[in-house]
């Protein structure tokens, strides 16, 4: 793939766009936008030029003018991804949409919000919990992460059980295309059939279809009642057969979050505080909403039985900001173990977590990899952290994780997983996305690409490559 | 658009791949393939060809065959589609999946089937039952349509208000692609960020992108209570208003139907039976499940306080199988009153409602249209049917519903709304399509439809015309 370069006529045109203060073309500047949360300096790449355009007209004058000087332009959000989705592989320009950040309106009687992309997903729950309104989603970044990106890797987080991922949260996009022209797609209806649902589509697409300016998300009428119990199982798969048990009952907790021992142990060293239950086993944090006071007391009699029923030795009322602090910590406690981590984002159907527990624990110890483990187990998406031993060789660790990677994925697909249940395909999966995906159905996926983008220009080198 | 004819030689190569008994060539044979429930002859076609495969792979190798051959091929599931999307326009090959009819897999503990698409909706509801499950899918066509065809059109019905269309219910599709390739799409999983989300770009395309052969649903435990209140109010919009104001409450109805008076009497003359309230006013039908007795009596209760709140003269408990015939029988009543009618499938935002009605109620007596309005309330899904006065002239009454609908139409994309709710735009709103949606979302529909499908031979004329 070659392109052109980000040349003084080019800047000097980003200039004219969006303003000189907001093109940026010093290294010291642009080092920030040269990686996203994956800490391995041979994913970061730096960009020729970032720029911050403040409206979807800037964005769309800014792709018109890439386009037609065939320069790649990656768009970016809060750069909290995983995946390094949002890395200008091929140089070219970061186009940041942290200036398009506000929220233009919140409708109690549509139950709607229309935010643009750069909003922090923090700031659209705040705003909506002020109105006595709720935003749904919710990634364990969400202090830090954007909507427009939680829209473009369909980020999941931890109320996907009841709520679905950030898809399920979409009425409707307003989107700069490939060749720079704003259309919007969807809109805030509960039904409908005119044409391709072109808005499912570009969510998930990891910018590689359109870049979203703004964004028409659902809101529901904020949940009277939120209860969280912490239950301690015996062994790993009890914990996570829970999850499957309680939507077979019929309960719907909002979430249904797995940590196992070995990680307890990391997050209360990491907060230099015991945590409640530890030594006994792995952890189960249940959310759950009630609409009123009788219901909350039947939804807890009934996680407590069915807990108890699944092996746990402990189930605790929990308070929430404790608990989720504890739970949040995960990355920040893997972090401080070790700063070479590889992350694995896999997801099964949550009926086969059990066993998949199983092979995970079978071929890490095989393979001698160091894990940390935590899980949404009500939707079966589990965060599979290797942390590289301070003593090893990088190459020689990686190429045993690699290893891993294969055998581990293999199976996964057997049980009708995929590779990523939130993080994205970004560029760091992509030979694995190769790999594992029929061929028949990347083709597919290639030939939108192509016809929407004949000019490869948004966000190229990203969940696959074109010939 | 041109195309090849079915040959006799095209003929034997079909006969060798689905059986002889299996190819339909004689025209009364054929003549039930030629329409779908739109009943005016002028939108009914004959095909050249009926075939019914039995497997996928059959279904592949008929597409094979006719993408070869440049032959058009057109899905067709249980035939009760209301725009034309299953109408050979151009001639050549219907496929009709109704052998395609097995139930493959019915999983409890994944809470999915597997099915194949011409499985009919009512025998997947009633196989769930049977295990103590629950298909939520419903459209009024139940009895008679089939799986495939309600993705293809992504098709509503009563309960979407909770449980969403067609396209909320989909895991993962097997189809058969426009050159002849099957392949999977999605999986049953409840989070993935694997690339792009064909299975919710296909799911509404009414078979322009591809045959769907299979398809992995959602499945839910069956709800232990289930209660239908009726509600009879003095005004149409205090009516649909209901709708909007319970989900503001944080309510969740499985379904809010509504029925205007006028229409009331017509279900009422074609039962032939006095029905309750009928006198003052409209009707308001609210499906609400509940998880035990204590929640179904705080349901009653708070429906029954925000009914009389907005002004219900009567709410009454109602009859499952009484209330739901009665709404089920619309269709059938305006079928007794006329076989001339011209059907609207419109959605507005749910807060939108009650403008429409006062907009509906204005232009239908300046244009002087017999009008039948049935809504899906809770999702803002209006059916408004225009009758075909028997004195009047076919094509002056077509000049007078025409003009209506544009203008009609203008509204609806004013608030927000769009052509079709859960019908699909089909051959017959193909011309409205063009009409009403913005070009560049329209060109980048059909650039993936180019892009997949070169040589324009899966159901081609629907929803849009390539150039």
């Amino acid at each position: 793939m070659s392109y052109e370069k980000v040349t003084a006529s080019v800047q000097a045109r980003l200039r004219q766009i969006v303003g000189a203060a907001y093109v940026l073309t010093e290294r010291e500047k642009m080092l920030p936008y040269s990686h996203d949360e994956v800490t391995d300096p041979s994913y970061h790449h730096l960009p020729e030029a970032v720029v911050l355009p403040a409206s979807a007209d800037e964005t769309a004058a800014v792709v018109k003018l890439a386009n037609t000087c065939h320069i790649p332009v990656v768009p970016r959000g809060g750069g909290t991804g995983l995946a390094c989705g949002a890395v200008p592989i091929y140089g070219g320009i970061v186009l940041s949409t942290e200036r398009l950040n506000h929220i233009c309106e919140i409708r109690p009687d549509g139950l709607y919000a229309v935010v643009e992309a750069g909003v922090r997903t923090a700031d659209l729950q705040a705003a909506a919990e002020a109105r006595g309104l709720f935003y749904a989603g919710d990634p364990c970044s969400g202090d830090s992460c954007c909507i427009g990106g939680n829209i473009a890797t369909n980020a999941g987080g931890n109320r996907a059980v009841k709520y679905g991922t950030t898809r399920h949260q979409i009425y409707a996009l307003q989107i700069v295309n490939p060749t720079g022209h704003i259309l919007s797609v969807g809109a805030p209806l509960r039904k409908q059939s005119t044409g391709y649902c072109l808005e499912q589509l570009l969510a998930g697409s990891e910018g590689t279809l359109g870049i979203i300016t703004q964004a028409t998300l659902k809101l529901f009428p904020k949940p009277p009642y939120c209860s969280d119990i912490l239950a301690v199982f015996p062994t790993a798969e009890a914990a996570v057969t829970l999850a499957s048990t309680l939507l077979q009952k019929g309960i719907l907790p909002t979430c249904v979050e797995f940590l196992d021992q070995t990680t307890l142990h990391a997050i209360a060293d990491f907060l230099q505080e015991p945590l409640p239950g530890q030594a006994d086993g792995h952890y189960v944090i249940i959310e759950m909403e009630s609409a009123d006071e009788d219901e909350r007391d039947r939804h807890l009699l009934q996680l407590d039985e069915y807990c108890r029923a699944g092996g746990a030795s402990q189930v605790l009322l929990a308070e929430y900001k404790k608990i989720w602090h504890l739970r949040k910590s995960f990355a920040e406690a893997v972090r401080a173990e070790s700063l070479c981590v590889s992350k694995e984002d896999v997801v099964v159907p949550i009926e086969r977590e059990a066993e998949l527990l199983q092979k995970i624990a079978a071929t890490t110890a095989r393979y001698r990899l160091t894990v940390r483990l935590a899980a949404h187990a009500g939707d079966g998406n589990l965060h599979l952290n290797i942390l590289k031993p301070p003593a090893e060789d990088y190459d020689a660790w990686q190429r045993r994780v690699q290893a891993h990677q294969q055998e581990l994925y293999t199976y996964i697909y057997q049980l009708g997983g995929r590779l990523s249940g939130e993080h994205g395909i970004g560029y760091k999966r992509k030979q694995l996305m190769k790999k594992f995906t029929n061929p028949e159905e990347l083709a597919m996926m290639k030939a939108i690409k192509q016809a929407w983008d004949p000019n490869n220009i948004l966000n190229p080198g990203k969940i696959f490559d074109l010939p």
